[in-house]
């Protein structure tokens, strides 16, 4: 299982560079390992095409290294501290990616005013509070800003988002379309105001779009 | 008929990722399959490199699965009800790229102002309604913009853009325009006013384009 | 002699695509013939992964097909024109590249007020007439515009640029240029004002760049 | 020693391309030969695929050719000066990125108020003097702005960045980072005004990034 992960962890983060969400070494994308207290991630700094499964990090939900020659991600503590609290969360990606971090630069929630939007996020996608590195502090405002809100993405004050999904490809294609809406909205917006879209609507959409949209798959229907 | 109908949607939809239209798995192209109630399209939530001629789906013109393993695209009604209506569209195209949606998400109409527009869409690309998804309201919004409109593209309000032509080809090479000028526009707006075209020479260029343009072929010019 | 300028003007067309200058089937390059009153150009309205030395076009500089089985590209009166009134000019670019084309939507010229405009253009990139395809009148506004102008682009109004060079190559790079500067002068003047170059740096940069700029050839300097 | 090196500032030309930084022959990097008054450096008006290890070029602290068949880069002057004034400078890297020269052409420092800044530049990214090519004035203009300064990039007065490093790998990366958060804080301000980072986040970012980040390498880290 934990071979499986980290060969899908580490193929995951060639999404992030073939949508233009991350620079050099930034962004890392995670997995919780089912059943067990731990998690796989990017190493620290290791650029992407150097990537490979084995050098993936393993480290247990306090964030500390259990397994890998490398030190993990420097934002393990952040992602380690949403495993501890979110139960239903299978995984988790930061990216500093620009349209996405403009917003969080100016701390101003991206308005839900496209279908898109309504979709994947249910609604506005939020900002979360600035924290520093080296505490949960990160964490904490991650957990804090999504428990109870539709958004898989929320957007750290003047540093970036963070997203969460079921899958670790759940929470990447959060990151994809977080950067994507959030590129729209700023078009849209550079030239004039948009509106809201009506909050029916966006009920409407984001259930049909969880709930009918993609491929049948038993139970649960693969939207990603 | 329907074999190389296949492989040419599937094809086509390279096209969109080529030109950066699309994110993950968002829109679709299809194909009216001649002289039968059919159409060729995208499955529901299926990535891109993951489309093969196999894999596309088959419905009649009401939108229901008539071939095919997968779920036909959650935007089958709105292409279905275009081919219903519109008995000389051969392919529809849909996809939220930025630069057109950002432009629907104000609903402002891209006005005629360089020539490229003039050749392609004789005109202003136009506006049409809100539309949820999941009844006939998006294709018809589509059906009442585009009748007698010389534009292949329409901005659904708050949604994105909808491309109509003689084959799937030529809907996508509008697709592409669309969002070609879609972007030029933006950017000319962001810093002054921009004139349109006078009427007499977008009338000139727009006929020019459709009818000397490319290469002859039979009784038909090839401009895609 | 003409065969080895359809491989050079084909394999150009793919640094068109390379530096993201156009769209589907817009845009063109052209070669002069040297030592013959033709032209070598591409054919009308086929993809950019199509073009073979096979498919380019030769025409008279009345811009009349002489050799090939294709329609020449239909900007080719405009080219022929700028031959035929510049004999300096051994190659021409026309491409829809979306920044520039917005200066040409707002018939703005691009003020030098950086040194790599300083040494491509040699001051301002001028913005040419108004003027429909289908009569001398594109090329007589390139000509009137560019002759005695430092600048190997005019931003047609409302159209795009034209480019022109000694070389087919080298009028593939001050299109290259052009687009290059046009963006970043968009970027900067987005969020302030720019002031222009003082005169003197410019001449001084300029003449620097076409004479000591690149690799010593012969009696010529080769900066592209 | 020097053919590592030839490889090396050969391979790192191809990141400029990688990252968007670079437009045709625009662009260079150096590296200093460590224990000889040497530099390696790119060709003068040399495509980027047409860069090999052998066409790297050798030059002495002057910027005067010591081996190689082709004109040392035409900023090659610049380089030199910086090695002579700055003992600890390994290698340098200029390009005229368009965000980053925007704000040079304003002559407007990029303010820190994203954690990505503090990490990688320590505070604002400032503005260097105009300088011309041709003497030592852009050499000193970089010293005299970087010495002392946190930051590995200057954003030369309507003209673009230099970054310095460790090695030519750094200032290749501080180059890469420099644009994307010119880019970020382009599209931040483009909406809205933003706020710096109060000084102790920054100090604390920085301090971290500069000594926690990456792998351990004996006494330092790696973070490119």
């Amino acid at each position: 299982m934990i071979d499986k992960l980290r060969q899908e962890v580490c193929d995951l983060h060639a999404e992030l560079i073939r949508w233009g969400l991350v620079t050099w070494t930034s962004g890392n994308v995670s997995a919780r390992v089912p059943g067990e207290d731990l998690l796989v991630i990017k190493p620290s700094g290791v650029g992407y095409h150097e990537l490979t499964p084995q050098n993936m990090v393993i480290c247990d939900l306090d964030g500390k290294l259990v397994e890998g020659e490398h030190a993990p991600s420097s934002d393990t503590e952040a992602h380690a501290y949403v495993y501890r609290h979110m139960p239903h969360v299978g995984g988790v990606v930061h990216t500093h990616s620009p349209y996405a971090t403009a917003w969080a630069a100016r701390g101003e929630p991206i308005p839900c005013s496209i279908t898109a939007m309504a979709d994947e996020f249910g609604g506005d996608i939020p900002v979360g509070p600035f924290a520093l590195i080296g505490s949960d502090a990160i964490g904490r405002g991650i957990v804090e800003t999504l428990t109870g809100h539709p958004s898989p993405a929320v957007l750290m004050l003047q540093h970036g988002p963070f997203t969460i999904g079921p899958t670790a490809k759940a929470a990447v294609k959060a990151a994809v379309m977080c950067e994507d809406v959030a590129r729209t909205m700023h078009y849209a917006r550079q030239l004039g105001t948009v509106d809201r879209l009506p909050e029916q609507a966006v009920a409407s959409l984001h259930d049909r779009y969880q709930n009918v949209y993609g491929q049948p798959q038993g139970g649960q229907r693969s939207t990603s």
